[in-house]
């Protein structure tokens, strides 16, 4: 049961963003454009990097519908994902990927932990600098999409193929798309 | 030295909204949306609820900007936000401001942190479901500005006393506002 009565039954932030559209709105652009705006990061790559701190944070909702899309949109698929998450270094990820995933590690303690060795070791591997700029932005966003998700205490469907027609609908027409259409 | 090339001296947080418009422009309509929309939560009260989450949070540029906006809207000023900052249960705010200044550091904390029995507490002092849905979110928004801020080693004037005109101009203009006189 959420902790306020959010008149709809939609899951986890859906339900949110229906709730409070005048913030939903907003929230959906900000991640149409970090998520899926013009980058050198790919659409994968960057779902990667939200759903490793959303399943840090022990998230289920954003950690599976992520998941989701991420799996959908990488070469390799959710195994790709599952072993990101379990560890970046031991998994079928890019090195740059991997320095990348260790800042959005450190983002997500704090802010206060990112070490400028963290950075370097993303640039020697080829980040640039607006690639730690967004990565560093979406670990701080799912920080905050994280903690809305949790603190109003939302529902989660339990299973990951639950989650699969909800990430086709985002990868094909976006988090705004995605979440007019699921407000039905 | 910030830990990118932003290409620019503003502090803080403006120095990347500079550096990333399309994110930048969308954070800050977030903020005004939030922070100073209609709401039955005062904008000292909201502000006083950021100021609380960012000096948690040791953000320095943060906990000083959104100080300085808290105080010029709050009845009794500095003297009441660093109160309220140091122990809101000793402070000079209403008891559901309390409340809902507990419900920010668990959210600060973790969104698994939330408590019915927090919420619940919000409630008998006449906390309203969507009260306590904007202290969740805006606890959320500011686990990540901070997390922004400090994860790209963003410069901060020292003293409170830097941050009194800029704050004047947020709460003159709203954040948007603000940004674009402060982008020169």
């Amino acid at each position: 049961m959420p902790h306020i009565s959010l008149n709809n039954d939609a899951p986890g932030i859906v339900g949110l963003m229906l709730y409070r559209p005048e913030t939903g709105r907003l929230l959906n652009d900000l991640a149409d454009v970090l998520m899926r705006g013009e980058n050198t990061l790919s659409r994968g790559e960057r779902e990667l990097i939200a759903t490793y701190v959303s399943r840090l944070n022990d998230c289920h909702f954003c950690g599976s519908i992520h998941g989701a899309v991420a799996a959908q949109q990488l070469p390799d698929g959710m195994p790709q994902v599952v072993q990101a998450c379990v560890n970046p270094h031991a998994a079928n990820v890019s090195p740059k990927m991997r320095a990348l995933l260790d800042i959005a590690a450190l983002v997500r303690e704090s802010g206060r932990a990112v070490t400028e060795e963290a950075v370097s070791a993303a640039r020697e591997h080829g980040a640039t600098d607006m690639e730690i700029h967004d990565t560093v932005l979406i670990a701080a966003m799912f920080s905050m999409f994280n903690r809305y998700v949790d603190g109003l205490g939302t529902l989660a469907p339990p299973d990951q193929a639950d989650y699969e027609p909800m990430a086709k609908t985002i990868v094909a027409d976006g988090y705004a798309g995605a979440v007019h259409r699921f407000a039905g």
